[in-house]
């Protein structure tokens, strides 16, 4: 089910299709059962919600480490769910304005939520939206605020709303309060050897014998970290190999690999 | 008593009763009878203000866990107590404004209650109104301090007033000195299995074979909480049944239950 | 003769008699001897700067827990001292201000009383004045320093002030070096077993029986409580007794009146 | 010579004689030997900056307990200098400015200075100036980079400068480098028992058989509390014999002085 | 390859060739293997975001000690890339601006760089960038965020961009987040004794005897202060031999070389 | 060499020849032969920056007790080196300027600076420039940032310039990493005895039984306090023998200079 969202986009009103699937740029790859439980129970919610009597607002997380693929599963839900109203909060939009600015931009969404009979609003990357640093550390708390009274605030009579959060920094969201502010919260792991192993053998860039030890090498890898090393890879030592290996005329070298994975994981 | 609430609403001059039904969105039943010796000992502070000589000004803070019932119950006292000022002051309808137009609004509620001779204001989620966060911790001391004057001065001669504060976060409260700012405090608690027992009986959505082992596993969990894990399990695995229990045709499976339970209680 | 205060107000210039009145809304009872010296030096320094050559400026402080009767007793003297000019300042009439109106209000109340022969004024819960919290501590250094330039500054030629300060936190005003800045500083302090004693034998509400372990119960409590717990307990466990319990027609049951002193003390 | 200040003053430039005469109401006595070798000292630094080559600017920092008599003996080598332009910056004439009005204020008297041959400038209680509380601790920075840059600043070609410093809080001074930044510095001390007992020789508000044991309760004491429990004892147990005792008909009662004592010192 | 770079410049849209050029001053010697290896990674990378399907965006960071020559390398690797749009951002261009001007020039270079098809953007030197100082430490967290999404946020379809970073403070951006945020990382190192020796060789201003010693006395210093030590080696002791000696006329006096190299060392 | 600067003064373009002489206003004597060292190694970078192929910019910072010479020290390097443009920055034509306006003018120097082909520019006393205080500590980082980007930055093609500063707080100049942007860094010391005794010699001021007590007591003092404690003795216990003592008349006496020696080191 979660790989056919790939293929059934419908239009949204809130977001286009197009900013949606902006979000998984590099398509949505059966991850293994953990990532479809996760993406299986969210849309659970988004059916209670519009099922629910005393729960015109229902709220979740997707924490999990960098990369681990937590906005691309928000924005499949959002595709997926069939709502009139659809919208994503990110800070990439909202570089350089002030606090105030980003806080009125976040309530405006909301408020244009409240107006649909059904909404999702995807608040991606909350640490960043709070403007997050981990020295001090420091933040915004304007913004923090705005947050922790948006996720209990109810829509206006016979309006309701589901709210995912994406963040890389539950401890922190966590140290704010936020964390017990959403009704669940699901954990987006890294791939283990056998995920990793699935997606290598979607992905058909190495030879038979090689995919086991790659899949080995992968274990615990986000799954935008793992199309990363494997296009580096595939560039080959000196360069220009990357379309051989893409149209499956050639394999990746396993040696080449496991230098790449090195550059990435240094630090 | 305290669950004729209910039934029996009167109009208020300071709030509609509309905005005061809205903070207990589950309705009221019974909680078990920690619950309703705090309603009737904060029913009873109304009165004392209603025939006090000498204090024109009592203050009440119910403190306790998040969805433990502060608010519902602070709203059922306002529409019970028959005081012709009755006014909520939240967080809620003043997202984004600056500490002192804030200020100015709660002010203002203040202002407008000392001209009616009897009035009741709730000041619902004092830790928001604070723009509290643990980190730091910050907060507003202009907001703090406000209430901490408000908190002690008298309404005009002939004027009186009860102020009943909510909160979830009694420490910090504690910490900036508003506890003491308060005549009495109350502890609202989390529901115990017994309590729980009670509310699910009136729920009626479980058999009655697995109401016992449900409750048991309810055990110290806020009653709003309890609201939102009966309708996830209500929803079923696999969506849909959430009609059928409610009208009574079936009941919840108690295995799914469980599961909804640990994805609520993750963190 | 400090009980004498409460029959004898002349007008006074900076303050109607109405504002100093309101400052001790029970009233003035004979609260033991410690009380009683307290008010009987202070009105000695009234007289002191009266008569002065070298000292036209005194300032005293009044210290201790919130309650004690630290501003009725200042009232009292202000009313008492029989000068041209008395005036109080607190936070009361400042709420919301920014830190430099509340300064220049300040410094407007002593300009005026430099203009008086004999003044006195009032610096009433100068914690809250300084918007002090314990958090950090925060509080105005603004407000603390115009206060520590005031207390040393020199009225002009042939006029005499005293200002007499209040504060429930004396260890904060200390650090500040606040404490230092006034010439003498008394304790007002809670009542002693004794005292609470000779308060309800004033107030005549229990039986003769109760008054000693109701005095007991009452050890340490500071006197504007007691008035609170007594009128708590005088209501009644289902309300409506206040009445005939103030007009002697009934006493206050202990039990309940147990019940009341621990709802106040939970904190 | 000290004692013989209060006598011959002479009209100055910068400051009326009667601002300066202001600094020290109570006059000028014999307080002993240490207090009159830092006087001397000082009047020795205002011959050497008036016949100095190489020196156009010399600095010198009095400090010590409060009311040890620091302001009034600046005021005195002020009065008694005979130099053109004498002028004390306080934080009284200053009070509620910002940081930046206070800065301008004290740098525009440097620039008055600048214009005499021979200058006195007095920073009094320059933990005032720099709005310092303990707390923090927290002060002004932008007027600490100013005095520090003062200090050091030469006085244009053919001009020259003694300033005066006084302080209260050489802790302080010395954290924030302004110590090191005056050429020399003379602590002033408190009485001790042979100083009070001149002292209180020269009042002669006591028997000669009270002398001796009021100096010795005064050991360790500012001379300026001193004057304040002498008068507090003047005044009698039941107010009244003030007029008395200063005109030499009656003594202060040792009992009763010992008693103004504790009120004075309880802190 | 590396070295060939010097020679065979082309015009570059963004930067001109003079201020790519500018970054190497002293040009480009062979500084030994470990400089070559991260030189032809980082070239690969140009190659990679160029053929690239699934990553329009690749960011790259080179961390190192002061002077080790990372905006060198970066500089070369703009000028040597071929991309239609190099552009160096650096905190020289920007002395004094306010922290919000800075942050729009950065976006605004992004912004053009997103009309090129290919870009190289420069972040040199990001703890200037972002006003970074150890003490506290301090920075600016608007231009930090500002960084943060930047490297993440993708290009517009059909635009592909390379983000080379430089720093001397790596410990301070793992610390505010912004080494995870490169997808790679290499440290640029100082030389050691055989590096130092091979680039002496070639600037050939020691006697054969002494260049084994030199190169010694130089292990573990970046290639930048190298050229500074040699040059003022080069002066003589008492001046006037830098000609003689960068004319090949006369040699290097060891024993004054060491001597400046202690004063280069002092700290 | 160092000691002929006194008399073989040139106009410079920046600063007037006056402004330079006012910063060594007793002159220059010889202070041993460490003071000549760093002399002699300052002004070989003067030559070298004038020489230099691959340097257009060299910085070096005299650090050392606070008037042990530094800026005397500096002001003869710029009097000496024959630059067309010689500049002094200093905290003290820029008191009360916000850090904006400070750092406007700082940069407006180095501009001013980069129009001539040779410049020196004496960044003097940089703690103060950066309104450094040792609470906290607090200082500007606006200006320092501003002092690290322009320690670096290349003048304009053709344009050559030597960067002088000066600092009493090298260590926590080192914290802001501001010694490390200086390519060489000297420590200016205070005097030894026998440095002392030399300079005494060349005061003349002490019989010769007297010079080598008298140098021993000032062993460890910076030059400038020793000309300050030398004029003080000059002065005489009681005054008036100071012109009496410079004309060579009469004999500084040795125990009252060591009286004064006292009160300079009392802190
Ligand atoms: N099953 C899948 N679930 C999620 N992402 C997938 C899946 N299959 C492939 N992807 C790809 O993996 C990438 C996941 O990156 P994504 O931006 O969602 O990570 P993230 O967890 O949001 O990271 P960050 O914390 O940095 O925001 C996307 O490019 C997406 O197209
Ligand atoms: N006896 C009861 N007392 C209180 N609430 C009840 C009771 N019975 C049912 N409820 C329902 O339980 C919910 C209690 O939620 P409420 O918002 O009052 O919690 P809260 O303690 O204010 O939480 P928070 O700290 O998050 O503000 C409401 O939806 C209310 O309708
Ligand atoms: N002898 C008395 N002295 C003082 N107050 C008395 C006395 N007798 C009765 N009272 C009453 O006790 C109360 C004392 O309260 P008051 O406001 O003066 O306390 P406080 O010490 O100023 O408290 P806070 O620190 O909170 O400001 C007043 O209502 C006053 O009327
Ligand atoms: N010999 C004396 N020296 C100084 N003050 C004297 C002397 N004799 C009498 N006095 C009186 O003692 C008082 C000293 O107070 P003064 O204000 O100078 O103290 P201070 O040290 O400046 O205190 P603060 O630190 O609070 O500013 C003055 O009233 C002054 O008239
Ligand atoms: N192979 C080389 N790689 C890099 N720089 C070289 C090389 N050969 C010579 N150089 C010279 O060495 C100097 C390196 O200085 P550069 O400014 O790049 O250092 P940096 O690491 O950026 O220092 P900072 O951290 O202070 O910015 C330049 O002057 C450059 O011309
Ligand atoms: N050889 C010398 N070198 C330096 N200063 C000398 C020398 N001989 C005499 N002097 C005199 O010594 C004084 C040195 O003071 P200067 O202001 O240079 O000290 P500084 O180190 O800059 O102090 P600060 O850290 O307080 O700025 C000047 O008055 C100068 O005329
Ligand atoms: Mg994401
Ligand atoms: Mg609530
Ligand atoms: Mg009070
Ligand atoms: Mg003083
Ligand atoms: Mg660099
Ligand atoms: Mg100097």
């Amino acid at each position: 089910d979660f790989l056919h969202a790939l293929g059934e986009v419908r239009p949204a009103f809130g977001a286009s299709t197009d900013d949606l699937e902006r979000c998984r740029l590099n398509g949505i790859v059966d991850c293994g059962e953990r990532h479809q439980h996760i993406y299986r129970r969210t849309m659970l919610l988004a059916e209670q919600v519009k099922v629910s009597r005393g729960s015109p607002l229902i709220t979740c997380l997707l924490e999990g480490p960098s990369g681990s693929g937590k906005t691309a599963m928000a924005a499949t839900v959002g595709i997926e769910s069939d709502f009139p109203y659809v919208k994503i909060i990110s800070a990439e939009t909202m570089i350089g304005l002030s606090e105030s600015s980003k806080c009125a931009q976040i309530v405006k969404v909301f408020e244009d939520a409240y107006k649909s009979p059904l909404s999702i609003v995807v608040l991606d990357g909350i640490e960043r939206l709070l403007e997050y640093v981990a020295i001090g550390p420091r933040f915004s708390n304007l913004i923090s605020q705005t947050l922790l009274v948006l996720l209990k605030r109810l829509p206006p009579k016979g309006k309701k709303i589901l709210v995912i959060g994406t963040t890389s920094e539950a401890g922190f969201l966590d140290s704010v309060g936020l964390c017990d502010a959403f009704s669940v919260t699901y954990h987006v792991p890294t791939l283990k050897t056998e995920d990793a192993k699935k997606v290598l053998q979607q992905l058909n860039v190495f030879s038979n014998d090689d995919v086991d030890s790659a899949a080995e090498a992968l274990n615990d890898m986000p799954i935008k970290k793992l199309y990363m090393v494997v296009e580096m890879a595939a560039q080959g030592e000196h360069g220009g190999t990357a379309e051989a290996i893409y149209s499956g005329k050639e394999k990746i070298q396993i040696s080449h690999f496991y230098d790449c994975l090195q550059d990435i994981a240094r630090y």
